[in-house]
């Protein structure tokens, strides 16, 4: 038995603060794990800065509602999900994630959650727990399944060193130069066949 | 973060050795994990009686493919999936699952395998690993999420006990006789309260 993790923004649907900085203009908000390491400074600064436009829950979640998954990523996880199980592990927040699971057919999600006030701004977030793509690896592991783990950014790194096999995915050029040892797949065809190989093995 | 682990026959799909049983008029194989707490003396049981009417994986498959989710079951897992993540926990087998899975839309499932010779007999079954459900809750819990499990049958027990809640759904008198303090649902939109509650909570 076998188990497929795969993240989310980037590998099936676009990056969700990208589309947000592009809709508000607001360049400091364009910074995503794929640039910066360290998970925590990047959502503390991200508050920060929603909180100096005014910006709330809200007004993040109308623009979610208008992003779709990647051009062949709901065909591509249809099949995958026919042929493996599938867990999606992401560092989004089940605040933002839920319109777009929706239209992926609800494949199942381990990710975050926002700590927002009565007036709907954005205060906090809550990790699942820390590092937490890597130790869901390190668990299904301990459940007896094989693991296969893809991602793009540096928050992805851990899980796919923990998992039993990996690749990245349209993996940005500081990644790939960093990770040279990493199979890359940027067509969801390559991405299948990587992952084919996997699950016959 | 919650999580909800759902058995499968008896909850969401009917007894598939039972509908076999039917099918093939073997009473032998209506016996299931309701009235046998052991799963391995159940499992090899089946086997050498398949064995003995020279039955093979296909004959079950063929069963299998006229199998209907029970009434109600798609859209009460539909509901809960836009809630909260679900996770189908079962003793079945990959083999027997797939087309189940696709009538009830992909829902992630952790179930067993079976050893299957060049004839297409069966003569073997693996499992993901030993009380591989109450493992599953474990590892979900080491994951950072609450946990809610039911299920209606021997094998539910020990992961309905590991879980932070749990409850029965439509289980048989003998497991409620044995274990009055869990509370029983007989319908979905009890089920759905039930669990309401526990993710409101």
């Amino acid at each position: 038995m076998e188990v497929v993790c795969l993240d989310l923004e980037g590998v099936l649907v676009p990056e969700i603060w990208i589309a947000f900085a592009e809709r508000t203009g607001i360049q400091e908000l364009r910074l995503t794990t794929r640039e910066v390491p360290d998970y925590d400074v990047l959502m503390r600064s991200r508050i920060r800065i929603l909180r100096e436009h005014g910006l709330k829950l809200r007004d993040i979640q109308d623009v979610i509602s208008t992003i779709r998954p990647l051009d062949g990523a709901k065909d591509f996880l249809d099949e995958l999900r026919s042929l493996t199980q599938v867990i999606i592990l992401s560092d989004t927040f089940r605040e933002f994630a839920s319109p777009l699971m929706r239209q992926l057919g609800w494949p199942t999600i381990f990710c975050n959650s926002l700590v927002v006030d009565g007036e709907g701004t954005i205060t906090g977030f809550t990790l699942r727990q820390n590092d937490g793509k890597r130790k869901a690896i390190e668990h299904l592991r301990g459940m007896g399944f094989r693991t296969f783990a893809a991602g793009d950014s540096y928050n992805d790194l851990t899980m796919i060193a923990c998992a039993d096999s990996g690749c990245l995915f349209r993996a940005p050029e500081n990644i790939l130069l960093e990770h040279p040892q990493l199979h890359l797949s940027t067509t969801y065809d390559d991405f299948m066949k990587t992952i084919r190989r996997f699950v016959d093995g």
